[in-house]
């Protein structure tokens, strides 16, 4: 291959994205820049997030800048090196973009991979990447759960929420997850060891706090929050004295032009609750503990993680689009080619 | 005196109370219950919190049945007893109504004060009382401040706030104040030692926010939250990296029957921001320990509360409206009998 597909930003979406807000081009090859390397990326990871990083508002990270490719943790194999730490071959993890090869330099959050130890080194951008980890330290280090809690977990079907449930498991908790539709709710219990499932679709934010209430009649002591909305709102009605609510994501706000807003706050201040908000970014320093601990219950069929591989570049629109339609269960990556 | 008035609940106000949701009625005065006494109500709270309470939903007290006098916080004079721990004449303070007379019995929030420490026994409304230690305890011990730090206050010129404010500043902080009009925005630099003020009157939520950016370009450090609403909303997108938010009160929200909703939750979480759900009530056992301390700061001239004491049971439904339309400024006490 001669030419650098890049799947660009070519203008910031308005509310929900259209596949005018994208171009693929093609560029050149980049050479490797002094002391790096040029990686050809074989696994990107889509994340709700990417859809915050194309607004032009403040965040814990720059815009992506209109023509730049649409920035994404990738997985891939150098393809050419200045720097003998990362030779030709070897299996890389870093911060790059929806394009075929990233020119790269070491540090950041790029690292090279032993890819031996999983199946696929897609694995890196699942459960033993930021997703598996945003479970594993948003619920033990900020919620902090004591076995006999009450825990519910909205996008409890996607890739954050899955894992969430299944580590408020292990800890002990009594988890509700609440998601989109009956077969994702048969799969909380089925296949993430949900104890209770909650289908929002349809409901009035009066019928889903009166379910919850029903699930948990002493109360919610702990709220993994993925969606915000109605969803929130009608979880906020049912805090526990004291409850711990992680704010890990909102994506039922993302592609809203106007905000809908939380109208339950008041809850938060009569129950005494703490509402923290949560990146899983400065638990990077922390990741190399957590991994072989996640890769324990993995191996003890303890903790499952799906993964929802969409196939090629020529793809990128409609398989990130998957992240706002409800499709996709467990985590979303785009195949971008073979590596092995 | 020997008809008790009191000022009574009589429908769940629908949004702003109107005169019409209360009524001044008169029954007899009461007997000391068994082991209990009965209290000449002298100086009455009103606080927005008792809003919450007439509304019928989960709070952290039960509503106000309708029928009963409105639920407050009243210091007062013992007029008849059958416990020789109260004896007539003693000031005692407790959770009694808007009524003349009260029959109590000891414990709960029922406790005896020394009024000859005090200008006016509505100082243990005030300084002394929840107001006073809600910024007390409300600043130092949930947000916890260091010295140079932004701190944003808004209600600054109401009670809580004002005191909020000066203990920051006392503190060490770069004090913010947000409030109503050019004169409180006067008051707050000249009587209360803010930094600087902000008057939100008139503005949308990106003007206030672009004002606040303006104050505080390295963001703010602790957002001490009385209202809510666009206000609430301004300051969100101007908080620091690990803000602490002390959700103290949405007073913008207490009157509207639809809430209007917070919709800037997102830079919590981009931020990594806490938001701490506080109620005041928890901390009554430190009362003691806080209270020489603001005694301290009074003498000194560094911590100044002031007090808008409206007269008369028959004026509650105005007194405690002021809350609402921003004319007063300081704490709001409803004066209803002399006792000395």
């Amino acid at each position: 291959m001669t030419v650098n597909r890049r799947f660009l930003l070519m203008r910031r979406p308005h509310g929900m994205p259209v596949p005018e807000d994208f171009r693929l081009a093609e560029a050149a090859v980049p050479a490797p820049p002094p002391g790096g390397f040029v990686l050809r990326n074989c696994y990107a990871s889509l994340d709700p997030a990417q859809r915050g990083w194309m607004d032009d508002g403040p965040s814990y990270m720059p815009p992506i800048a209109l023509g730049d490719p649409i920035r994404a943790t990738c997985v891939g194999v150098v393809h050419a090196s200045d720097n003998p730490d990362f030779a030709q071959g070897d299996w890389v993890m870093g911060l790059n973009a929806l394009e075929d090869y990233s020119a790269m330099v070491p540090g950041g959050f790029t690292m090279k991979l032993d890819v031996s130890q999983v199946e696929s080194p897609s694995r890196f951008l699942s459960a033993m990447g930021a997703v598996g980890l945003t479970g594993y330290f948003g619920l033990l280090e900020v919620a902090k759960p004591r076995a006999g809690e009450v825990l519910l977990v909205s996008g409890a079907a996607g890739a954050v929420g899955s894992v969430v449930g299944q580590i408020g498991r292990i800890a002990g908790c009594r988890t509700i997850g609440i998601a989109g539709g009956a077969e994702k709710c048969r799969r909380l219990i089925a296949d993430y060891g949900f104890d209770a499932a909650i289908d929002y679709k349809g409901k009035t934010q009066a019928a889903l706090a009166a379910e919850i209430g029903r699930l948990a009649p002493g109360g919610v002591d702990i709220l993994f929050e993925n969606v915000g909305g109605v969803v929130m709102d009608a979880s906020l009605l049912n805090l526990a004295r004291k409850a711990r609510i992680v704010l890990c994501g909102l994506i039922a706000e993302y592609n809203l032009p106007e905000k809908v807003g939380i109208r339950n706050l008041w809850s938060v201040l009569v129950q005494e609750a703490t509402i923290f908000g949560f990146l899983i970014m400065n638990f990077a320093p922390r990741f190399a503990e957590a991994a072989p601990i996640m890769a324990e219950w993995m191996a003890a069929g303890r903790l499952r993680i799906d993964e929802d591989v969409q196939h090629g570049l020529e793809n990128a629109y409609p398989a990130f689009m998957r992240l706002f339609s409800g499709a996709n269960t467990g985590k979303l990556v785009l195949k971008i080619a073979d590596g092995r």
